[in-house]
């Protein structure tokens, strides 16, 4: 049963800079909560038990310490990651070595699944673990294999994919949003969940500096913006926890 | 055969300002080449004619007159659009009235194809002709049920959305980039063809204040850059083309 590890011979495309994830042990208790987590998943979920069985067989549980590396870009493909713990961080890193926050994936989500297709299929960021993280680590072919026997799988993993492409879509309208105060509210009000018209609190899925980074711009515009907020009494913050009385009003002045 | 039409009896979620697309008459000559485009696209490459008939009839085909909206942000989402001829523009409007660029979309290419699945359907943005313009109108039904009915449909749509998924997860990494000028240098880079690595010309596809509102900066901005690249010999521009005689130079410097 591959959640719970033997030995990993693959190989990577190492770098001086990056250590190889460790293949992580797990506890019978632990391994119920990830097949769980994994079942509610759409890709995962239509899966007959063998099949669930068989696809784990070829997947490896790998553990990451803070701010290790998952994959680098422009590394050949060949995997695809379910994070089954902690929070990573997609990244890229221009030849100046500047860093530019792409995404953060919570637990229960994939990571560079859309390259089950891809050609050449390279990954097209850098992943590293925000905190102590677990991932699932599945050959993007035996997923395939998968989809290539059965209908209802592909069905399925298409849902997906649409609602990928749509999300992708929406992380681009924000950034075309000019002024840095509005996108980092469109980004706050994005984070609250359905039914918070009477206000409710966020927490940051990154670090401040992060967050910056993701909504291209600078920490200090961040920390300025957040501050003006905060002196309108339209937010209150606590540490990486954002309290917002009034969305509507919060939107009103974004536009 | 439906690319040729009888009659229009679906009815739109009208407004004031929203003129109803024309159904357009078609030469048997347009036809095949319209056919040809249409199989020319992942979705619809694998279909057998059969099918592709059966697809067809339920289509319609529509003429659009410069800035003639197709539909209109939050409109239920029945059907999706393939562009025939001319290009469109999709934009979200801001409370406010501020108009935002999010893409352009050139004929052989799809519009809300990702809204097969979603839940609630409602088309994300406005999209409007650029010029005279021809799509298909396709009934999202239409489409669900051919994939329902044969597995290599839906291999082929999967394909077509994880790449869909790639290309928009890209379109946000160029986002990221706070410059304004490197924003520009990477989309114009992004537009020359494979292989241009000695230098190419590109059309940009957007009036110029579009391309501007499409990167989130201020028209002004996007002309004193290009100004700025013009005077140091970086680009030579001629109405809508602007020609690169040396993109890894280009690159290079914005980074």
């Amino acid at each position: 049963m591959a959640l719970i590890q033997a030995a990993d011979t693959r190989t990577y495309n190492t770098s001086t800079d990056y250590a190889k994830p460790v293949l992580a042990a797990v506890k019978p208790r632990e391994h119920e909560d990830s097949l769980a987590l994994l079942r509610s998943h759409a890709m995962f979920s239509a899966l007959e038990e063998d099949d669930l069985q068989e696809l784990l067989h070829h997947a490896r549980r790998l553990r990451l310490g803070h701010h290790q590396l998952l994959y680098r870009q422009d590394m050949p493909a060949h995997h695809f990651f379910f994070v089954l713990s902690g929070r990573l961080r997609l990244y890229r890193l221009d030849a100046s070595g500047v860093d530019r926050t792409l995404d953060s994936i919570a637990p229960g989500d994939c990571i560079a699944e859309v390259m089950i297709y891809a050609d050449p299929a390279r990954y097209a960021c850098f992943a590293e673990a925000l905190k102590t993280s677990e991932v699932l680590m599945i050959p993007v072919k035996a997923y395939q294999d998968l989809l290539d026997t059965n209908h209802r799988y592909t069905q399925a993993a298409l849902r997906h994919y649409a609602m990928r492409a749509v999300t992708r879509f929406h992380d681009l309208e924000i950034m075309t949003v000019q002024s840095a105060r509005d996108r980092l509210i469109r980004y706050l009000v994005d984070l609250l969940p359905e039914g918070s018209e009477q206000g409710g609190e966020v927490e940051l899925p990154l670090p401040k500096c992060l967050v910056a980074s993701r909504l291209a711009m600078q920490p200090e515009t961040f920390s300025r913006i957040l501050a003006d907020l905060k002196s309108n009494g339209l937010v209150r913050v606590n540490r990486s926890r954002v309290f917002i009385s009034d969305p509507s009003k919060l939107i009103r002045i974004s536009q």
